[in-house]
């Protein structure tokens, strides 16, 4: 296999530089299995670059043959001693280092797992044991990412595992373009990377390399269609899943299996059934010869993803059967060839009549899932979004989580940034999915979100945009996102380090130490920039309808989507507690029902979400609420302007081309800080009538 | 020619039954030409179906031969005296009723112009003696106008004669279909009645059958394509012009002249020169050559229509040149053939900083076009919109017309109902453009809006709807503006009987009082009942951003479209006085510069256009500003479920299909005003504090 290197499209963090310190080296690689052979082959490239040698077997060694055709040493010089070895712990022939490590970890009972792998270096030797070949080849992405790091002095065991067994990313794609939403539902960077003209992209080379990003970053499974499944889409399950296998041979090599999101109304759309109820016996068989065929051209194939009874999508309610129905028919087509169905939770009512206060949106998930509890089959996997609506910059954790413990949960995040800046403000969200992983939702004594989610799935944010991801530094959120699925416990500063050091050390090479220190100014708090100019203290929303950038304070106030956030001259906020709301702080256990419940007690930054209050009530952090929408919006402008600044001094240590893109945007964040800033605070000031106190210009 | 009447489409105001009381009798048309010769086909074609008789001169009738083919009669029977003699005043020999006529008025010295028309009644006979043939076709549906009337005991010799010389239409028709603007902008009857799959329709029957219709009410011109002349469109006045031509044939019949909306940068965009500046040679040459082109193809080719610098459109700011010399160069090219060039003056800044109070998008056309004045070719029609912003349901009068005293001015009215329900709605608006040229801008003794005004323009409201204009009720806005721009001091409410007698009547025959007073009751007060439920006192706008339809109150608050109301919790409204705001009243002449400046003396239903006032200031009508508007709204619901209500009564009168179009709109149209209530109640009881007097619900 051709290692994938498009020339249309930016390295990220995988440029060449970074394979030097193995390419440089030699390296054996023992065991059998595609995956295998994608390190194999990913280990020639490198060699064929940097000198180093791709080492044969000893076996091989002996009859004198020349390490590898694409290697640029001699057939001598490769017969040395390896600097690496990357072997399946299976193997029965080790090195002796290699045997050292097997030996030495052969104490820990716990299973290392098909994508697990051992690191340790013993002498000169650096070992990568794996439990599997997807091991093998994490093994060596690892090796990638530690550098030169990794070749020097002892290293012991160390054990790496992924916590959760699906690192998914799902692709709001659609192989046409809509008039409006483009190709990418929610996408901010370009076209699809998958579809084209009406089909696969004739040229998949670039969906390869984006399968080889991911697998480095830790991701092993796509959904390749959006989760709104419209007319020609509905056919990749059926008279179009060729095109489908086309694009699941380019992500195999590296790991990732495919998922595809499906309509529910399949056996109506596309088998001509009368209806789709999943009792119907002609249904249920319908969706099992289905499946079949689709295991037939894709027999690694991963699974479905449905978006049912959501925003107009068909959906089991039609038929008066309930979601866990709904879920278990697709699930039994699925079981038999280890097939798994994931469904979104996202159930709510997007009619609502803005004049009815006792409808909540934010309760609809829990009260459509948590009485299914137990119903589902363990192949089902209910995806939750994190938060209780929809994406917005600040959330509590969905009720939904914690209300599941017999039932598979996927939490759900959105690295594309619908709601947080559209890739045009720069906006590095693990901070937030660290928030959301660590959130325990019994209190210290219980498992937080990481333990209880089963896997995570996010939203993509790459498209054909030559940076994969509109904004540069957007690729940082991609990077991170696989990361954290891999281990939930990994720091979202120490993230952001290995991203840079991967994606930008050949050019910052003359001052990484200034590159390092002036990015993690502008993007470790970004989020919580992005957070102060924009809706306050969780109560979400006011952005323009439908494409969702920029502000519009009264935008969804009086729609049917159940977003509201119900300010008049006095106060501002959503009542949703039990004592005069809505009730749905009554869906969290303890102690956060109480928390949530209590004014004084709900913490600042959801004080919004939770409560209806007056301008003048004091927030925990010792200012009124109306002070506080004002003191950050100044805030965050400044910090806006200030990112910007900071960039401005790095044009000496990063390429001129990505440098002018940042730039650019930067400009487009500032501009529309500033308008945030503006309409939020003179909204506000309109509307209560409160000065400021620090008497900054409100229009 | 075929007399068109289309199974595709609602014979509107021309049902065959209209034409029974001439097609029963005996006519005769004197004179020549083709509008003559559309005449006597429609006579022809009357009296095919109802029995009468075509006849010819009395030298054919000498000859015995039978007087028309068409006509069901015989020969012999076509040998009688004539009921009806439509003649060209300047034929040699009239029958002795048409010569009595002609001698009678010969004392008269006013002309009667090539349109005009003298009807009289002498013993037996009706006569209409034409200054030209277009006059003698405007006098035959001014006959058929009477019906049964026209002949019934004798008649004076009255004069009709259109007031303005040009009664256009402009169609903001695009040939391709935008995928959110549909093909017709701002259309709310589905696509083009003109283009259809990338050019003219395949059969024109229905344009013919539309000029029909207009020429029945009076309309002369039509501009074929919309003003933004986006790509496709540009090419009409080159390579594309057959396909105006096909639709100028069809129009030419009905006395219906083919305007164009061109792009001022057609030299460029076209012709690929370097530049369209409005002085350069070569790019006078181009625009002469073409359109010497345009009139080769359509030698009766009305002229252009140009919005230049307008909302992203090209003008002649990009080379420092003057509206007046941008609408002169093609007044220079235009002249040699007659035509003439419709020049819009919706020239403003909609990039406007909703933080920069100083600029006032009302301020704009005056500000461009006022300086100008005299330095417009005699063939340059400044053509403005009857007030300052953009067709809302309430504005003052625009300055503009009264400004340019040695300019001449097209008044532009919106027949299409962008801001006025959208043809969902019912809104009948002769009873606004009344007030418009009815208004005097220096006071009762100068003239009004009516005698300063060279031409009416409206943008039509039809497209391929089977009604022609969406909403069946919407029909009457457009036979009625034709009517006005014939006759500017013609009753609203005597123009609806019209329109009800012409398109009811064969149905209504049971009962057409009660018909014609339920119509009177929906339709009479409806624009005044649709300001009431949307945006209060002139202020304008409140609709939602983009499509317009709808309530938003805040929608453009904060954009830079320059369309604001700037309401916050102490009051609400545009300070735009001279002493304390944007010093718009200061382009009125007295007494409206004196009245608009105060805010006791300005009339009630503009004053938040003017003046930004607290909720509690008292209107003139004694109520407080915040009452008045939950008043208003709470009146204007309650009035659209009347409407409602009252056409539940005339299943009975009204064809089955069209009563239950109606029926579903009328249910939208409460539904919506409903919504329009309780948005802009709830926007301001939040926003000012104020409970309403009556206590009732506002949420």
């Amino acid at each position: 296999m051709t290692v994938p290197e498009p020339t249309s499209a930016h390295a990220a963090w995988l440029p060449a530089e970074a394979f030097r310190p193995i390419g440089a080296r030699r390296t054996l690689v023992l065991g059998d299995g595609l995956l295998v052979e994608t390190a194999r082959d990913e280990v020639a490239h490198a060699c064929a670059r940097f000198g180093g040698s791709l080492l044969r077997r000893a076996d091989d060694r002996a009859s004198g043959q020349a390490s590898d055709r694409a290697s640029g040493r001699t057939g001598d010089q490769a017969g040395g001693q390896a600097d690496l070895v990357l072997a399946l712990a299976t193997e029965a022939h080790l090195p002796a280092a290699a045997q050292a490590v097997r030996e030495e970890s052969g104490q820990d009972e716990r299973p290392i797992g098909a994508e697990g792998f051992l690191l340790a270096r013993r002498g000169e030797v650096t070992v990568v044991l794996a439990g599997g070949p997807a091991g093998l080849l994490y093994g060596l992405f690892h090796v990638v990412r530690l550098g030169e790091a990794a070749f020097g002095g002892p290293r012991p065991v160390e054990r790496h595992r992924p916590a959760l067994r699906r690192r998914m990313l799902d692709h709001w794609d659609n192989i046409d373009t809509h008039p409006v939403m483009g190709q990418v539902e929610r996408g901010y960077a370009g076209g699809s990377v998958f579809w084209q003209d009406g089909g696969p992209r004739g040229d998949l080379t670039r969906v390869r390399a984006y399968a080889r990003l991911l697998a480095a970053a830790g991701v092993n499974a796509i959904t390749v269609n959006n989760v709104n499944v419209h007319a020609t889409e509905a056919h990749l399950l059926t008279d179009r899943l060729g095109d489908v296998a086309a694009i699941a041979a380019e992500l195999r090599p590296y790991g990732i299996r495919t998922h595809l999101s499906v309509n529910f109304a399949a056996p109506i759309v596309l088998g001509a059934l009368a209806c789709a109820d999943p009792l119907d016996e002609d249904v249920r068989a319908w969706w099992a010869a289905a499946t079949a065929r689709v295991y037939d051209a894709i027999p690694d194939f991963g699974g479905y993803v449905v978006k049912a009874d959501s925003e107009g999508q068909p959906g089991p309610f039609a038929y008066g059967r309930s979601h866990a129905e709904g879920a278990n028919l697709l699930a039994d087509a699925l079981a038999p060839f280890g097939g798994v169905v994931h469904w979104r939770a996202f159930v709510y009512d997007h009619r609502q009549d803005w004049r009815d206060r006792s409808t909540d949106r934010a309760r609809a998930a829990y009260d459509h899932f948590a009485p299914l509890d137990g119903q589902f089959r363990a192949n089902a996997i209910l995806q939750v979004k994190h938060g209780p609506m929809d994406f917005q910059v600040r959330e509590p954790v969905s009720p939904v989580i914690a209300a599941m413990p017999r039932t598979r949960v996927a939490v759900e995040l959105q690295v594309t940034q619908e709601y947080t800046g559209q890739q045009r403000h720069v906006c590095y969200l693990p901070p937030m999915w660290r928030e959301v992983l660590d959130f325990e939702p019994r209190g210290p004594e219980g498992p937080a979100v990481a333990g209880l989610a089963d896997e995570l799935v996010a939203v993509s944010n790459v498209g054909d945009d030559f940076y994969w991801t509109g904004h540069p530094l957007a690729q940082a959120n991609l990077y991170a996102f696989g990361r954290l699925a891999w281990d939930p416990r990994l720091d979202p500063a120490a993230l952001l380090d290995e991203w840079i050091d991967l994606t930008f050390t050949p050019a910052a090479a003359g001052d990484p130490e200034r590159l390092r220190g002036t990015l993690h100014a502008m993007m470790d708090g970004s989020w919580l920039t992005y957070e102060r100019y924009t809706a306050p203290l969780g109560v979400g929303f006011m952005v323009r309808p439908g494409h969702h950038y920029g502000p519009d304070v009264d935008g969804y106030e009086y729609t049917p989507w159940g977003t509201y956030h119900f300010a008049d001259r006095d106060g501002v906020g959503v009542d949703r507690t039990r004592a005069t709301g809505t009730g749905f702080t009554g869906q969290y256990p303890e102690p956060w029902s109480r928390v949530y419940e209590s004014a004084e007690e709900c913490p600042d930054e959801l004080l919004l979400f939770f409560h209806h209050v007056p301008y003048q009530h004091v927030l925990r952090g010792g200012t009124s609420v109306i002070q506080h929408i004002y003191d950050t919006h100044f805030a965050g402008a400044d910090q806006a302007a200030e990112t910007r600044l900071l960039w401005q001094k790095l044009t000496d240590l990063v390429d001129p081309e990505l440098h002018a893109r940042v730039a650019e945007l930067l400009d487009e964040q500032l501009r529309s800080a500033e308008e945030w800033r503006d309409q939020i605070n003179t909204y506000f000031s309109r509307k209560s009538g409160v000065p400021d106190a620090h008497g900054r210009r409100i229009y």
